[in-house]
């Protein structure tokens, strides 16, 4: 029996140490809110941020950072825009040699680095992980099957951290692409948002399926010039999760893209939403990192310009499907 | 203008003959049943095979497979087990240089052939085109946007050829794989009973996309031992159709496999439907094919021995979640 630390106590982060306790590891949940984690204390369960849902009561939460640095295996669920600030957080308690999995997903708005950059600037001692797939948090949580990649730089290890928190329902393949298994998640969410526009304005799922495979060549193209391996965005980190991102109502960046579709305004959507939309933010931070490598991503272009210049969804959508015919490859 | 002929009068001819009078064409339309002949030319509908939708009245329709040879263009839209003897019976009127798309998805059960081999045989003066993508019938018919391959051994052909029957709401991309554009289609049905399994039992989307990625895997295993080019299975008539058809219950594939899944018969669905579920011929095929090139394709390998030698799907299904965990590539 491990001692798994979870940092971030949203519907992720609680799923996740859902899994680590179904594996057999004693489990320990940091959360950001007072509330949160005396919920998790006291009635075991998170209504917040994973409702209707029985938490184990073998998995205790704290506030503090500090508690969960003396666990073996760190998991970083905190929003890709807070991986920084919680590093700085953690740093005087954290100790060398103890995996930190990053399980957020998203590229750092000021900086446009991915998140293993982050980490590596202000906790450069960290083991890092990279824990990424198709999943949604409910379903993890429920002890439904589900599979991901575990990316470490060294495999072996990988294969060890992915022996502790794994189980036959929450499948782990070991990986050693760090930034490889760091693109799909990324990118996904603003794809997601495309995704959900087709789907909102009603042009049927011929069209969506369409977009989900010219939006993999453009989150290909990426990973491949800041050097991910194709074969990891091919697996579950990146066309795995693509898929379902793309595909389901679940998702807050596809049901996002939805109401755009429909008509609704962005800041209507987003001031009844209690967890952050993460594709929201990682739009411009994809198109400033596109292009620094000199990269073309026109459907996270064409997202960027309706999330954050006004553009008309329309006439952009029209725009695409106007463009004339060429090679596929 | 060009008179464009559609040889089979199914939903997916249908609608092809829809997409091609759009772009501005001539369009014969050879169906098997006189019935379905009489109504689309008495009533412009295909209430047998595309209910509910208005065909142009400009797209006549005939029995006779000799006067579709008289057209410019030529698209093969039998299903993939009658397209050896719809060549043999097409041999004594085609005219050598007309392009023929094949536009059936699927491997033949006794010969193993890929649809171009089967053409290549019976006719072989055809200059053959495979014309494949993520296209439910319905959609494409109803002038929903639209994306699809069209692969030809000449590339500046494949382009002359998508000009003729494209439109901006059926996007045609051009490309050379003809083998490669065969395997997307070939392989997704089977893949995509399996999807449907997953979700009847309740599995969740997180499997299913857990699924589809590992599908992907094998379908591009088996597609580069036959000599397609990897790009082209990441692409439209492989990923893309994948992705379309292993996530909605409008493919005939996906809604067998949730019949399965839920506990129905083989027998007893199969009973009740008018069109052919493709996947249940190919499974058997595509595991053929595999053997005979020595490509491990686990998935395919479950469908078929639950559809064809009457294996229990719990079982099957938890033997594949009870494998150990490995390096993902």
């Amino acid at each position: 029996m491990a001692r798994v630390g979870v940092i971030g106590a949203g519907a992720w982060g609680t799923a996740l140490a859902c899994a680590a306790r179904r594996a057999g590891n004693e489990v320990l949940l940091q959360a950001h809110e007072a509330e949160v984690a005396e919920n998790i204390n006291r009635t075991h369960a998170n209504p917040t941020f994973l409702p209707n849902t029985n938490l184990d009561p073998n998995i205790t939460a704290t506030q503090e950072l500090c508690d969960v640095a003396d666990c073996d295996v760190i998991l970083m669920v905190a929003p890709a825009q807070y991986v920084r600030a919680t590093c700085q957080s953690l740093k005087a308690s954290y100790k060398k040699g103890t995996p930190l999995l990053v399980c957020a997903k998203g590229i750092e708005l000021d900086s446009g680095q991915i998140m293993s950059e982050v980490i590596a600037q202000e906790l450069p001692e960290a083991e890092i992980g990279i824990l990424s797939g198709p999943t949604f948090a409910i379903e993890v949580a429920n002890a439904l099957p589900s599979a991901c990649t575990l990316a470490m730089g060294d495999m072996q290890r990988a294969m060890e951290v992915a022996n502790i928190i794994g189980s036959n329902r929450f499948r782990i393949y070991a990986s050693d692409d760090v930034i490889g298994a760091q693109i799909g998640g990324a990118v996904k969410n603003v794809l997601a948002i495309a995704s959900g526009m087709v789907s909102g304005k009603g042009f049927g799922d011929n069209a969506r399926a369409a977009l989900i495979t010219r939006g993999i060549a453009e989150l290909a193209r990426l990973g491949v010039a800041k050097g991910a391996k194709t074969e990891t965005l091919m697996g579950l980190s990146g066309m795995g999760d693509l898929t379902l991102t793309c595909n389901s109502m679940q998702s807050r960046n596809f049901s996002l893209g939805v109401a755009l579709g429909q008509g609704e305004a962005l800041e209507d959507i987003l001031k009844v939403r209690k967890a952050v939309t993460e594709g929201v933010f990682t739009a411009r931070s994809v198109c400033k990192l596109a292009d620094s490598l000199q990269v073309d991503m026109p459907i996270c272009a064409a997202v960027n310009k309706i999330l954050n210049e006004g553009a008309d969804i329309t006439k952009v959508v029209d725009g695409l499907l106007a463009r004339p015919f060429k090679e596929e490859i």
